[in-house]
């Protein structure tokens, strides 16, 4: 049985402050039809997709804050997402902030199937940032203020005739999480980020934000021998200048697809999960080659 | 105080087969002084650099084996070695075949300081290929068969006003090797390799040897935010064509310098030990952002 599927990177220009959830949903709709045209199966949204990145605030008011989050999935103004997989057969991955019902805030992301199912969920575990107010940068990443670390572990879902993993963004940087992804399993990961194209902290390599990007999809996707998605939002958000850059990238390391602006843009590649064996039973043949009791202070 | 220094990458030529240890020091000593004229202070030789790379030969005889082998370090024919370090106040970084007087094998580095004396040995851990003849290969890669794994874990050393790791060519793939290193606390990592541009297994990715090799470098780096040297044996050695493509990579994952040949020839660039900080201090601060705890199956 082949396992071949045209997949598609559907990024996203800057959501305004006061843009409502279903001028968000409508745009990706229109991005699930024309991925859909193009023969894709499985299409992915960026991270927090549904509002601008509002971890770029400082506000004490736990209203303000609850504001941005979503306390069920669908809801009646995301159900229309999950009709459009329904009805055109065509699966989404897609970042939104939770509310859980005991009042928990997490940065997650959600697999849905083609019959419109939510296969699979990951909460983020790698929060960048900082928790508190830090008045001297132009804008603030407080993720660490705004969320929990994510409590799910890595895991992978069985979906799309293969084995599915998700990660967030600042996750895509740490060698770490391809790794529990690559060990469970994970033919395709996909992930969504927001990453400002200025990073306060050491503006000295503001040039290098797309390279970093690619370098960490790249290395994560050859080293553990899968695809990869990796889908921004993007383009100047409120002020702040998001990188594009969204990419497929194949198991051997190769980019194979990549948006070419900073708006609403879709890209496809015809991804072969067999293609992994390439890599896995070759030089990352984990069980010939890994020495995980020389790793013991990683896991320490 | 500064910690500046140039590093010289000194990628060499091929070796034959019947080339005399004698051989490999002299045109070793060349590029020693080569390096020290451009200013260096350290000196990165490859991977197996006193002989060819015997491990694409299946012999089944003990002896000859061990004539690839040094038993001891330094020995008469490498003690030149040591003594144009000490001469010319310039460290140097050599592989080497090391038969212990225990009979053990193994695939190993040294670091060794201005003075001429050895300050760090490491042994390799991730070994490539096989173990058993497969003579469906127009050349073996039997490392698994003439080497033990390493038994030092990956150590890190104070040298040259900094903390020094080691790896050895296929350790480079695996982001493992790069985090226990940058656990330990290197700032600079220093490697040789001898990698032929054939893969038996897997040709239809021999394009992409050059890719990956930059790739691994790269991310280990950046992800670690530490200097690296990669350091090939290249060319047409014995009808196997090894890769060139040594680089020296500074902590933002950034070639600094890369070698144009696959001949013996110096490359150097300069190393400023203090940049670590700027990666390690913000995206790659291990104590603020790591997450150990959900990372059990690495090291399991």
């Amino acid at each position: 049985m082949s396992r071949k599927f045209v997949l598609a990177a559907a990024q996203m220009g800057p959501i305004a402050a006061d843009e409502p959830r279903n001028s968000a949903v409508t745009r990706m709709i229109e991005m699930m039809r024309e991925a859909k045209s193009r023969g894709a199966r499985l299409v992915v949204f960026p991270e927090l997709a549904l509002t601008t990145f509002f971890p770029r605030w400082y506000r004490e008011e736990p209203e303000w804050r609850d504001r941005w989050f979503e306390t069920e999935m669908p809801s009646p103004e995301t159900r229309p997402l999950f009709e459009m997989a329904a009805e055109l057969g065509l699966g989404f991955h897609l970042g939104y902030a939770e509310l859980t019902p005991e009042g928990r805030h997490f940065n997650t992301a959600i697999l849905v199937d083609e019959t419109g199912r939510i296969a699979g969920k990951y909460r983020k575990i790698h929060l960048p940032g900082h928790s508190e107010h830090e008045p001297w940068r132009p804008f603030q990443h407080l993720e660490k203020r705004y969320f929990e670390k994510g409590d799910l572990g890595f895991p992978v879902f069985d979906a799309f005739d293969g084995r599915i993993g998700m990660c967030i963004c600042n996750d895509r940087r740490w060698p770490e999480t391809w790794r529990m992804l690559g060990l469970g399993g994970a033919e395709l990961v996909v992930l969504g980020y927001n990453t400002p194209l200025h990073y306060p902290p050491a503006p000295e390599h503001d040039h290098l934000q797309y390279f970093h990007n690619e370098l960490s999809v790249q290395a994560g996707a050859y080293q553990n021998g899968l695809w990869a998605a990796a889908v921004a939002k993007a383009g100047r958000e409120e002020d702040c200048d998001l990188i594009g850059g969204s990419v497929i990238v194949a198991p051997t390391g190769e980019i194979v697809a990549k948006a070419a602006t900073v708006e609403d843009e879709v890209v496809t590649a015809l991804v072969d999960l067999d293609r992994c064996t390439e890599i896995r039973a070759n030089v990352f043949n984990f069980s010939l080659h890994r020495q995980p009791k020389d790793y013991a202070a990683i896991a320490k």
